[in-house]
């Protein structure tokens, strides 16, 4: 079952009858931040307007247009054009994409959205654009944070939103191969049901996991929780199927090839400007027959960091590695995420050596229950090395359980007039404390200038024997009067400091409209040269998200 | 210390005084082949011409033309014109190479080396070669099997070979990020001398090792005897640095990133076509504690495939996994590989049922011992649950010191008149078993329409969750009359089969000129094009390494 979009929030995360409870300790939790951002966060109360109230822009394909679209797509269910259609499908879920849809602010939006049931109806699709030259945004979940699902196009043509929800099945799972096919506007949740029935995972757990899709984990290149264990999408991906405005692209299906540039890593990061996925094969896994997760309080963020390194370095085989530095483990706790006893033993801690700088861990690992066993001894023992105490399985089964909970905290908190804004980057090991730290100072100082704070945490999120993800969230009190021009500099300092240092401008989010600015420094000019061609060569007027990734 | 090219053979495998030893046993080896392929192989003595009397195509640059490029390869040391610098740097190493150059047989050579001594001189040899239209191709160690590296222009151009090998140090090595950053001419010896200096290791071991470089292996995209623990060099690839006719590339250099399509997986694999890789940063490990190496003998081919596919679906971390298939078995013992009291010992197993169908397996691991016997216990626990027997380390040891030393087999097989080839594929797990049986039968066919007998052997050589690459190796009486006649049309029914069953064209080896026609049978017609497109854009004259990979 895709998810009904009727159902989730239009201007925030999720279900629209979601919400992050805090552990009920919300007011105590305001009353905290409100004091580190120097705002009385109880004084106000910016509720989002009336979506019915929204004024969209004016649809500007013909009925006779709208006709063929709807025939191209595979009839008249196939299409939609109303209000509330329109809305949903404008833009994605970005802060600034909140900050707009909450103002009503929607400048862009799809003069129409299609919803192919099929290959043939996408390819059907991407033809009539061709002719008409309309720009085509395709649309999976929609939950970009990077911009990257805008309906809107640089040069000014109609934009036709193509949302692949519809195309959602298991085609084909090979239990010896250990791969499965599926159509690629699949949700989460209904691929793992569909493998977990027959004894099999995925895997690839991204916060987004509930409202996104198999095809747009691959444009998106994203990661998961447990990538540590199971890989980012790049490396579950095997073989995909591309449709494109001249014909299909189907890449090899099979293990490893040396038969030239490697196809499916062309694909993964397109997001949505070289063809619509239409069809994935994914690595699938079977079901772990047992798992551990233990939480670990190291004394410092270095010393955490240190021990993450020794783990991923070593080959242990972990399902769970993240470590949140000293500002987010207070943080978590203030919002009770450890339970109220928990945080009472941690304060004791201090005693130990253990003060403000201690740095809450998370170390699983699922599997065998012998190699579980074997592996979580050893990467213990590292922890050990570096500092690292044992707290144990019930924290870690507390944010085991809230993982997916935390993205509505944004929508509440922005009722309160306290923006959440995330970004993260990977670096090598040697770079991530100078990039921690230069990030913290930029935002600093973004924010100084305009005479507010901000509150920063980070963690690492997804390690590897190279180098780590390393995961920015920061908040602070929105101006009421421009939010927007408020927000880019916040942006551009974060952007600016990881380019700074080398950082990727996206581990795992993409790059979208919001990072695009910045991709030069990562890629190059010939590395755009690159991509543009790759564009061309398949979409020679443009039509395919125009104006996200690379021009 | 580069490769003296002249230590190694003209015309043949590695150095010239090196030779296979056949462990003593070469005329009864001999005897036993050429019983299977019916033919008196002791009658027949086909040795190679003296070099000297080639008739090399002539020089179709100037004196002036030559002054120019050794000036922009870096002064007159930097140009090599004399014939037997051509004749090394004229094709590779596969067998139609071979055959070729025994007969004196040469009808393309450069028509001049250079070899560069830094990134600004290759970029000085390529702004040249650009302006005066120049064949260019780029050349490491020189021991493609695919006809990578032919001097050759489909357009008749002057071919200037650009000899990479110059460009060798060790640039930067961290061991904190655990990378190392090499120029690309570095050799593999050389290149795991300088990181052993320093506790660490590549781990990167192709059959061609001591005569490949860097580059090579990242332009072919190589796979090494132990990938299984430490990856291909496109899972060892962080980052890389090309010089293209249009400008510098640099990849980003960290260890993942979802901002676009991955470039460094567009640089490996692109075989010299889309610029000269200059350096490259490669994962580093630290040099393991221990290993662990055991044979073992399984009933048959099912069995054995059964369990490699078990142990790695399994996560357990091997650094060897080899199974050879009953004929390849049943060789390797007539060879002397496994000594001959191990010889009488297999055969006595007979009456356990490990019959005409046993196949011997490598399993190896190394690393941190607690680690390695937890790991290589649970993989011979798989062994033993598909029938597997280990017969201990010695076999495998023995395997081990012989590694680099079965290509000079070929050479001396051709003195007497028996052709080697190789060819290797990698499917999914659930094809091994057609795919090796249709090779073979496809084989058959083809030699029978000769007249001829073929002997075909098969292993897994690199496997992975999802499937294996099959190595075949296949002799064959050389027909004396055209050899190269002969060998295309056994090419050709390899390439069907694999093809036919949706094998890839390469595992490991590359597309070069042999596997092009191919290769749209993998990539499709817009894949090809995507690549044609990245080729225009670095290359619009099409000067890099003409006809290979694609045009």
């Amino acid at each position: 079952m895709p998810v009904e979009r009727n159902a989730t929030n239009w201007c925030g995360w999720g279900w629209a009858a979601s919400r992050y409870d805090f552990h009920g300790r919300r007011d105590a939790f305001l009353g905290w931040l409100g004091g580190r951002l120097g705002v009385d966060v109880g004084a106000v109360h910016t509720p989002p307007v009336d979506p019915d109230s929204i004024q969209l822009p004016g649809i500007r394909l013909s009925d006779a247009d709208l006709a063929d679209l709807a025939t191209a797509a595979g009839g008249p269910d196939a299409l939609q054009r109303d209000a509330r259609s329109r809305l949903m499908h404008a833009m994605g879920r970005s802060l600034p994409d909140l900050l707009r849809l909450r103002r009503g602010q929607v400048s862009c939006a799809p003069d129409a959205v299609v919803l192919p049931g099929d290959a043939g109806a996408v390819a059907a699709v991407l033809r009539l654009c061709r002719e008409r030259d309309w720009a085509v945004v395709p649309f999976g979940g929609g939950s970009s944070v990077v911009g990257g699902v805008e309906a809107c196009d640089p040069r000014g043509r109609p934009v036709v939103c193509l949302d692949v929800t519809r195309m959602d099945r298991l085609v084909s799972l090979d239990p010896q191969d250990r791969t499965a096919t599926f159509q690629a506007g699949v949700y989460g949740p209904d691929l793992e049901a569909a493998l977990g029935a027959r004894g099999f995972m995925l895997g690839h757990y991204p916060q987004s996991f509930e409202f996104s899709t198999l095809g747009g984990w691959i444009a998106a290149r994203s990661s998961g929780q447990q990538s540590n264990q199971y890989g980012d999408i790049a490396d579950l991906l095997v073989s995909c199927r591309v449709v494109t405005p001249q014909g299909e692209l189907r890449t090899w299906n099979g293990p490893v090839s040396a038969a030239g540039p490697d196809l499916d890593m062309v694909i993964a990061g397109s997001e949505g400007t070289l063809g619509v996925i239409v069809d994935a094969t994914v690595r699938i896994h079977p079901k772990p027959a047992t798992y551990q997760i233990k939480a670990v309080l190291f004394p410092d963020f270095a010393r955490g960091t240190a021990a993450l390194s020794m783990i991923v370095g070593a080959g242990l085989r972990m399902s769970y590695l993240r470590l949140s530095d000293e500002v987010e483990t207070a943080t978590y706790l203030k919002m009770g995420g450890g339970g109220r006893a928990k945080e009472l033993g941690l304060s004791a801690l201090g005693v130990f050596g253990f003060k403000d700088q201690r740095c809450v861990a998370l170390v699983g690992a699922e599997g065998d229950p012998r190699d579980v066993e074997h592996d979580m001894l050893a990467a213990l023992a590292i922890c050990r090395k570096h500092g690292g105490l044992s707290l144990g399985g019930s924290p870690a089964r507390n944010w085991h359980r809230d993982r997916y909970l935390h993205p509505y905290m944004r929508d509440d908190l922005l009722d309160a007039g306290i923006a959440v804004e995330t970004h993260e980057t990977a670096v090598p090991w040697s770079r991530v404390q100078a990039v921690r730290d230069e990030v913290r100072q930029a935002l600093n100082d973004a924010l100084a200038a305009q005479g507010r704070k901000v509150h920063v945490m980070a963690h690492l999120s997804h390690s590897y024997p190279t180098g780590t993800c390393i995961y920015f969230i920061l908040m602070y009190a929105v101006d009421p009067d421009d939010p927007m021009a408020q927000w880019r500099p916040i942006k551009a300092s974060i952007c600016d400091a990881v380019a700074r240092h080398g950082g990727t401008i996206s581990h795992h989010h993409g790059v979208g409209l919001d990072h695009k600015p910045w991709l030069v420094r990562e890629k190059g000019e010939l590395g755009l040269r690159l991509l543009r061609a790759l564009r061309r060569e398949v979409d020679p007027s443009s039509i395919l998200n125009p104006g996200k990734l690379v021009d």
